[in-house]
C-alpha cells in the first residue's frame, strides 16, 4: 500500500478491530508465534498442546514467563508468582479463604474484619465471596447510590479498627471506574503509621485483571494481586497471582479446611506445577509478556495507552450525542463506557444499539456494555493500536453528525 | 511416497510419537484447525483467543461440544455436562464438598460415610482430599500393599453401612490398573437392591481423566463422572464434570460454606459461562470430540484401542528383558507400565532409563514412569495410531535383542 495515494477508501472487508472487554483482542506477532506453535513448538516437533508440563521446554516458557513479569511490573523480592486456573472470580474466594486460614498465624488483630472498596460489579462481587466463605466484611465505601460512576472521596470511607486487609478492584471493567495513584495510596498507606510503631499492618488485596500492565504500579503496596490473563496478559484460562511471600509461610488453620487447589502454598511450593497447568494459556500469556518487554515495557504502554484514553474520551466530550458515564478524575483507560444521548442530553438505549451497529459495519467488534449494565463500551487493552482507536473516533465523530 | 517401493528407510528426522501421559498428544487434523483458529475462527477475521464467550460463535461451539460428548458417551436424559477449570486434583475437593453439602438434602442416611477404592496415586489423593474436607472415609480396598499393581477382589472390599457415595479412578494413569466393566459393575450395583426397596441408594463418583472416551461406559451406573482434558480429550486447561441433574436441584447446606466457583450448580445454571471460561481449551476439546464422532465414536475407537494394547502388551510379554508390571486382568489400555528387567527377570532401572534413550532416538517420547514410581509408560490415548504403536512394538523387539 505505499505505493498508493488513496488509502482512505474502505477495503470491501474491513480488517476487525477488538475492543472486546474480554477475552481481549492479542496483538497480532503475539498470535503467530502462538498458531505456529499448535504445529510446533520451535523445532520440536511436538504442539504446544501436547508437550509435557515436566518438559524441559516448558520449563523454560515459565521461567522466561515468570521473569518478564517481575521485570514488567517491577516485582520487589519477597514476591511469588503464582499461575492458578478459575479466573477472578474464584479468586475473590481464594483471597479471602487463604487470609482467614491464616489471620491468627500471620497475627492478627482478634476480631479482625475484611474491609471491602465496593467501587463496581467485581468488588461487588468479591465482598460476597468474603461474605459467603465466613468472614466479618466491612464496606469501606460503596459506590452502588451513583451507579458505580464514580470513586467515593477517601474522606468518606469508613474503615474497620482491626482490619485483616483491604480490598479494592483498581479498575472496574464493568462500571469503567479506575483508582489513581492517589487512591491506591489511600488504601495502602492507611495503617502504616501504627504498623511502624509495632501494631498489625492491614494488607492489601487487589483485583486488577483489566489494568494490569497497563500503567507503571507500585507493588510493594500490596500484599496479593491477581489478574484473569484474558484481557492484558493472555487468552483466557489462566489467573496470574502475585503475592507476598512471608504470608505463605504461615501455615493455614487446619480447622479452616482450605482446599489443596485453593491454597496459594501449594502453588508457591512447586513452581505452579502441583498439577497440570493450563500449558497453552501459559505460553501465549509468555509471549504477551516478551512482547510488552521488547516494545519498551510498562513504560512505553503506558504513554500509548494515555494517549488513547485522550483520544477516545476527547472525542466523546467533543461530540453532541455521546456522553462518557463515568465522573472525570477516575475514567478508566481500559473501559472506556459511554453512552449515545438525544438532543436533550437523555441516554437513549435505541441511540446506543444503532451506533453499535454502525460501528460493526466498520468492523469495530465489541462495543456493547456489559449485559448487566448496557449502554457502550470501549476496551483499550494493550492490544488495541492507535490505528484502532482513530477509527473508533472517526465512527463517533460520523455517527455524531448523522444525529 | 505412494510411487515408492523403499517406505521401509529411516527418515533422517524421525517423526515424533507423542506417548506422553499427560497433556498427550491430538490428532494430526485437530491440531491443523486448532491452528488455523488461531489466526482466524472460520471466516471471522477474529482468533479464537480473542472472541467473546458470549458471542453467537461461541454458543455454537458450546452447543455442538455438549451435544458430541452426550452423544458420544450415550449420556442418559437427566445429566449435565459442566465445563470447570483446575483438573481433577480440583475435583477431587469439588465432589466431596458437594456432595457432603447436599447429603442431608438429598435424604443420605444419617451418620453417613464416603467409600474410596483406593487403586493407584490418583484415588489416594482424591480419598485425601475428602478427609481434608472433613467427611468421614472408609477406604474400601487399597492396592497399596502390591504397590498398586492388582485392583484387590470385590470379595475382599469392606464397604459402609450408610455409603453417601463410592469414589472410584477408573483408570490409574501413574499405576496403569485400570477398572473393567465387572468391576465397575461390582462398585455400582452395590445397595441398588436395597434402593429399590426405598432405602437410600449409594451413590457413584468416578475420575475417568485417562480413559474416558476411550471404551463404551454405561453412563447411568454413575452420579458424578469428572475428567481433565488432557489425555482423550484435548489441550491441559479445561475439565469435563457430567452429573445428575437432580442432585443439583437440592441446594446445598449453607452451614458448608461451599464456594461459589466449586458448586456444580453454578455451573449448570448458567450453560458452564457464569464467567469468562478457557475458550480456547474447550474449542480444541470439541474439535476432537467432532473427530471422533466422524470416525465412528467410541465404538471404532475402542476397537483400535483393544488392538493397540494387544500389540504392546504381546510385545512385552515376548519379550525376554521386559515386563508388564500390572497383573493380568486390570491392565490399562491407556497407560502400559512396564520394565525392564535383566537375564534373572530382575527389573533394573539403568535398563529402563537406556530404552527409554534408545526410543527417544526413534522418536518416541514420553516413556519414563511417573517420577514418583519410576520405570516405565507408554500411555495409548485415542490420539496414538497403529502405526505408532508398531514403531513401540518395533522399538522393544530390537532392544530386546541388543541385551
Amino acid at each position: 500500500m505505499a505505493s498508493t495515494t488513496t488509502p482512505t477508501t474502505t477495503p470491501a472487508t474491513p480488517r476487525v478491530i477488538n475492543l472486546n472487554a474480554g477475552p481481549a483482542g492479542l496483538p497480532a506477532p503475539v498470535l503467530a508465534q502462538a498458531a505456529a506453535a499448535v504445529t510446533s513448538l520451535g523445532t520440536t516437533g511436538v504442539s504446544i498442546l501436547c508437550i509435557s508440563h515436566r518438559s524441559a521446554e516448558f520449563d523454560a516458557i515459565l521461567d522466561q514467563a515468570n521473569a518478564d513479569l517481575k521485570s514488567l511490573l517491577a516485582v520487589p523480592a519477597g514476591y511469588a508468582v503464582l499461575w492458578m486456573q478459575g479466573g477472578a472470580s474464584t479468586q475473590f474466594h481464594a483471597v479471602a479463604a487463604n487470609l482467614a486460614a491464616r489471620a491468627a498465624g500471620l497475627g492478627a488483630p482478634a476480631g479482625w474484619v475484611a474491609d471491602y472498596l465496593v467501587t463496581g460489579t467485581w468488588s461487588q462481587k468479591a465482598a460476597e465471596a468474603a461474605r459467603a466463605a465466613g468472614l466479618p466484611v466491612n464496606v469501606v465505601a460503596s459506590g452502588k447510590l451513583t451507579n458505580y460512576d464514580r470513586i467515593p472521596a477517601p474522606t468518606t470511607w469508613t474503615r474497620s479498627a482491626n482490619c485483616l486487609y483491604t480490598y479494592l478492584c483498581t479498575n472496574e471493567t464493568v462500571h469503567g471506574v479506575e483508582f489513581t495513584d492517589d487512591l491506591i495510596n489511600a488504601v495502602a498507606d492507611h495503617g502504616k503509621a501504627s504498623a511502624a510503631a509495632g501494631a498489625w499492618r492491614p494488607l492489601v488485596v487487589a483485583d486488577m485483571s483489566s489494568n494490569i500492565l497497563s500503567r507503571p504500579v507500585d507493588m510493594s503496596k500490596f500484599d496479593i494481586v491477581f489478574a484473569g490473563a484474558q484481557k492484558n496478559m493472555g487468552p483466557a484460562g489462566v489467573t496470574v497471582v502475585i503475592v507476598r511471600e512471608s504470608l505463605l509461610a504461615v501455615k493455614p488453620d487446619a480447622a479452616h479446611r482450605l482446599p489443596l487447589m485453593l491454597d496459594y502454598a501449594t502453588y508457591h511450593a512447586s513452581n505452579s506445577l502441583y498439577n497440570t497447568p493450563p500449558v497453552y494459556a501459559m505460553y501465549v500469556t509468555g509471549l504477551v509478556l516478551r512482547w510488552l518487554v521488547e516494545h519498551g515495557g510498562v513504560t512505553w504502554i503506558d504513554a500509548l495507552n494515555a494517549d488513547k484514553a485522550a483520544r477516545v474520551y476527547g472525542a466523546l466530550e467533543a461530540a453532541d450525542h455521546f456522553k462518557p458515564v463515568v465522573a472525570d478524575g477516575v475514567r478508566s483507560r481500559m473501559n472506556v463506557v459511554f453512552r449515545l444521548v438525544d438532543d436533550d442530553g437523555i441516554p437513549q438505549d435505541a441511540l446506543d444499539k444503532k451506533f453499535v451497529a454502525f460501528a460493526a459495519k466498520r468492523g469495530l467488534i465489541g462495543l456493547p456494555g456489559h449485559r448487566s449494565v448496557g449502554g457502550c463500551r470501549a476496551s483499550l487493552y494493550n492490544a488495541v493500536t492507535l490505528d484502532d482507536v482513530d477509527e473508533l473516533v472517526s465512527c463517533i465523530k460520523e455517527f455524531d453528525k448523522l444525529l
